[in-house]
């Protein structure tokens, strides 16, 4: 009986996800001991200034994964106090707190440090009357706990740690832009909204059409075009999901009805991934009879949340100049490990040396004669007519990907500090064994690129 | 100034294609004594059946070009005819008054022979009250013949001889179904209608914008998708361009244009073409880093007009199945001279193993199930996703054209003939060097493919 079955799996992942009394206990001293040397550093630093702390996050509602060791914990000033004094103030506090930390920038400073052997996020926000009125992006965060601490009971907190560790297994969990996949905070909405694990799972894998749309307030004030719409609950004009990519919608729905139909642990821990050597990919390019084609420099310097929209967006600019000039591209995909790599798979080594253009119907007669006389003289074949129109076979300019990759590169739309490095001619063009060799370094971005699952 | 250089090359090519005031005489002795006969075996065939005689055709009206020497003598019979004795008569006629002639059929039987060195089309008809009544397609005829009569004077009459000559000097003369031009009646119509050769010109250059529409006694009851459309006078029904394609209106219009910016007398004699030989097909193959495939067979024995619908139609079926196939295609033709040729110029040799196949979306469940679980255990990379898609890359069945000639042929849409023959077997598939050796039968038609004009 496979609701049995799946019980059985859930039990068995609980066992692993859920931290036990003693990791809470533990936590929640820790937790008192942080906030009263924050108070205690507030009343030094700034004894006139009516703050008050809220720790925040996953530790704060019991949604985190055992083993997990992350304090959120921030320190509210009024909503009437300057930005400058917000970051002079939250910074002081934050690093007589923290004294071995370091101070870090999202949208404003914050300070990162370890105390008792967690890793503690210390960051000032403002306390403003509504999520809709913040002056920082983080002022929200303490709206989006109060909303689920009241409604989190610990069944819907374990199912939130199922989902999570769920979405971690099959690699779509996190809000960052290289995975685009679901954020805790939207993993716990999910959950309180559908009523706990089991039932976000067969919405999905039954009831999800994208565009799905959920409006647990009921308040939107927007429309959005992702295929996931999740409003909110603090924010009628914010969509929770807006990071999360179709693929990782259909990822979801895809393992979710394989979950429901054949239970099974494993999915709910990522694969091992064993990395392809030369040879193995080799071995690939010979059984799929394709041109390889990779463009590779060292990455820029950015973070995660920066580079890979930079190196999608090289990519797919790369790709679209590749089918412009005739090449016909089977799959392409962006790895970054210190250096980074473009890399296309052609469906052929060399295209054909003319080209056919077609100009115009006959019938426009200033465009149509001014394409003939164009033409007439020039080293191609015709124009000739097919139909209506003048219809040319002129020479191409490029024959081969390597020759585009080397030549035109710098005319497709690449990200920005992409762009500066292909134009500083900061690039290696790799075709044939070359390719191969990126297993070297890429031995399992390429492994999974050649054993592609959902 | 251009107007004069014009008339300088329209009398120079009226003065070799109107007809001599000795040569008018001749045929038309000719033809009274043609009459003459014809008159005689009526009676003596049918002497109670009250037919008359009617000269039609370019002769008839002033219309040919000098040096043509075709009279076209048609027999016409009462409407109250049966057709067994109208081509009984029509028969006996023809054959006692050109007892050297054959039999011929088109819709139904009529005599061809020779007449004082003339070639004479001896058909019988039926004398209905108008065109819109006939009873066989040949029964319009005396219509169109009075209608033009009536309109035609000497000077439009010489303006046809320039039409027909240019026409013909552009290739676009001819309304059978290898050309696909500009029939003699039409000709006719288009001067009548515009008021001479120049005007036809001016106008097609100009003004005409594809499907043009013509309606000299404005009286259409149907409308025609063609490209262009000139109802005819003597029946509202029918589209006298039917079957001009949208590649010779196109050329019309082209040399129309070239004629009148640069008056030449040679545009209206079709160039000599200098043959290909083999070697300089395999020039222009390397020139062009192309791959050509040809299938080659026994013409099917079947009148030109037959014959060219049915090689297009298979030409198109190859194309469509090569296209499917997923091979890029850059231009076909097809050549008939004894054997037939299937002639397609492709971009590239070969194709990689595999093939990418998308799926149904993921959250089309029933759909997208059945094909996840078809392709799960396949021999093949995937299903993974790309968006919402299941995507696989599956093995390609045909990687080659020649493949594809040889094992696909016979599941394309090909002309019925041609299908006969192909599901025998009976063809030969031609690649490399073969192609080129198709120099020695089709060199004429090879150097118009590698030396296309409009």
């Amino acid at each position: 009986m496979s609701d049995e079955e799946l019980a059985a799996v859930l039990d068995a992942v609980g066992e692993r996800v859920d931290p036990t009394p003693d990791e809470r206990e533990r936590l929640a001293d820790a937790v008192e001991r942080l906030k009263d040397r924050a108070r205690d550093a507030l009343d030094e630093v700034a004894p006139d200034v009516d703050a008050d702390l809220v720790q925040v996050g996953s530790t704060a509602r019991g949604t985190w994964i055992s083993g997990d060791r992350d304090i959120d914990l921030f320190v509210r000033f009024p909503a009437d106090l300057s930005r400058s004094e917000l970051e002079r103030i939250g910074l002081a506090v934050g690093n007589e707190t923290l004294p071995e930390g370091h101070e870090e920038y999202a949208e404003h400073p914050y300070v990162v440090g370890t105390f008792e052997g967690y890793d503690v996020d210390l960051v000032p926000c403002f306390d403003v009357e509504a999520a809709t009125e913040i002056r920082t992006a983080v002022d929200r965060t303490p709206f989006h706990n109060a909303y689920l601490q009241e409604r989190l009971t610990d069944d819907l907190a374990a199912d939130v740690r199922l989902l999570k560790q769920f979405l971690k297994g099959i690699g779509a969990y996190g809000s960052n832009l290289k995975t685009r996949g679901f954020s805790g905070y939207l993993t716990e909405l999910l959950v309180v909204e559908y009523g706990g694990f089991v039932p976000v799972l067969e919405t999905a894998a039954d009831e999800w059409l994208p565009p799905v749309k959920l409006d647990p307030e009921d308040h939107a004030a927007e429309t959005f075009d992702d295929p996931l719409v999740v409003i909110d609950p603090t924010d009628p004009e914010r969509n929770v999901a807006a990071v999360v990519s179709a693929e990782n919608v259909a990822r979801l729905q895809h393992y979710a009805r394989d979950l429901l139909d054949d239970p099974d642990e494993d999915r709910f821990y990522p694969d091992l991934v064993e990395p392809l050597s030369p040879a193995d990919v080799r071995v690939h390019l010979d059984r799929r009879g394709t041109t390889p084609l990779a463009v590779r420099f060292g990455a820029p310097d950015l973070v995660e949340d920066q580079l890979y929209p930079q190196l999608r967006r090289s990519l797919d600019g790369l790709e679209r100049g590749l089918e412009n000039a005739g090449f016909d591209v089977l799959r392409t995909a962006t790895f970054a490990d210190g250096d980074a790599v473009l890399f296309c798979e052609l469906a052929v080594a060399e295209l054909p040396a003319v080209q056919r253009h077609d100009g115009p119907p006959v019938h426009v007669r200033q465009h149509a004669e001014g394409f003939y006389d164009k033409y007439e003289e020039a080293d191609a074949y015709g124009p000739f007519l097919d139909g209506e129109r003048y219809v040319v076979e002129r020479d191409r300019e490029v024959r081969t990907a390597e020759q585009f990759a080397r030549e035109k590169l710098d005319s497709v739309a690449l990200g920005q500090h992409v762009a500066s490095i292909v134009d500083a001619g900061d690039y290696d063009v790799l075709v044939d064994d070359e390719v191969a060799d990126l297993a070297n370094d890429f031995g399992q971005a390429l492994a999974t690129y050649f054993d592609p699952e959902p």
